[in-house]
């Protein structure tokens, strides 16, 4: 397992391929998972095309769960479980899996500038349900756009609320600097995560009646100067 | 009843009266309301002694209520419902009530960084279903810091999401323009104050992790020019 890499579950998607892609640009080795291999060698192209010294691997999320310290979920909030259940089994103490997931309505049929309610309180406390013993869960890269993730000749305007245990948090937070104008922000505990991800719900619904398809960001102000 | 006056119903607390302190300095005429008259000519007292010019009375709520085509409720969660109560006999088609309310914990004793679930949705929606027909409500103003507001000599730096039915949002966005910094943004349906009240209860502990009492405000970006 190499500690320096990061593996994006569902990166084949239009969030996880953008991270990919920013991830790889920084110099960081990365790992695609899909739930098909020749997607996720597709995707994992892609960015060797978009960014030649990328150090990219695509493989089916089973093994690409395995090589990376830091594993992030990026797939629709309806898969979010199966895909956690798939690769649980192959998960070690001291991995950090971020949660990206945000329960949008869509997954039963409704419109994603709605949600619906999680028992666990959030998809990132779902996923902390079903992880084995000693990996830890944070909860960050809900609200951040991936049309700007994607283009990679612009800044993402983007604060990055990272909630989650404080080691792992602040790992997560500093992934945040990779990417040029992300800012990690500390959310603090998981239980955080109820709140940051109805926050793309609203977002959504702001990009269509603002006419932004690009997708708006946040940021937070009166920060003192880091 | 004024059109352009803004009834302020817990005109006594500390956003309550900082929203008095801003309105008033940008010319509008603002009845402070309290359950205790007392207590609201007091208000009214500090109003006029912080802005000489401030057109500004202190009268107890019931009566507060019927003199502005605006009335805003800015009392804690755990008074919202038997405030409104006590005041909507009163409320006449075409008033809006601007709900500034958030579901903290500390409503039952836990803390602010917690929220409390609200069956209707949201405080906003509680409500809306206790006003009478014709009586609009708009969700705004929770993520505003009173600490902030009182700072007369500051800029406020935040975005209000202003949600609601869209001709009473429209008139509340405007009001926004009224502070220095404010920036009112279309929070589409009511419903969307489930996701903007919660946000409070977030800043709350971002003020705390970072040290910061003044208050953290937010701002959204990639917003296309006004």
């Amino acid at each position: 397992m190499d500690g320096n890499a990061i593996a994006i579950l569902g990166g084949t998607g239009d969030q996880g391929l953008g991270l990919a892609l920013r991830f790889t640009r920084a110099g960081r080795p990365v790992v695609i998972g899909s739930r098909k291999l020749e997607r996720a060698e597709e995707a994992a192209r892609k960015v060797r095309q978009a960014v030649p010294e990328a150090e990219v691997e695509g493989l089916a999320n089973e093994q690409a769960a395995t090589r990376a310290s830091t594993v992030f979920l990026s797939v629709p909030f309806e898969h979010f479980a199966a895909t956690l259940k798939s690769i649980r089994e192959k998960l070690v103490a001291g991995q950090v899996v971020v949660s990206m997931g945000v329960p949008l309505a869509t997954a039963v049929g409704d419109a994603a500038v709605r949600t619906v309610g999680i028992w666990q309180g959030s998809c990132a406390e779902l996923v902390a349900a079903l992880v084995p013993p000693g990996v830890e869960v944070v909860s960050a890269f809900q609200n951040v756009s991936a049309h700007r993730l994607q283009d990679l000749a612009g800044e993402v305007e983007c604060d990055v609320v990272v909630s989650g245990a404080k080691p792992a948090r602040r790992r997560v937070m500093q992934l945040c600097d990779l990417v040029p104008g992300l800012r990690g922000i500390d959310g603090g505990p998981l239980a955080n995560a109820r709140i940051v991800e109805q926050m793309t719900a609203l977002l959504i619904g702001l990009n269509a009646r603002y006419g932004v398809p690009e997708g708006l960001g946040i940021r937070f102000t009166g920060l003192p100067p880091s």
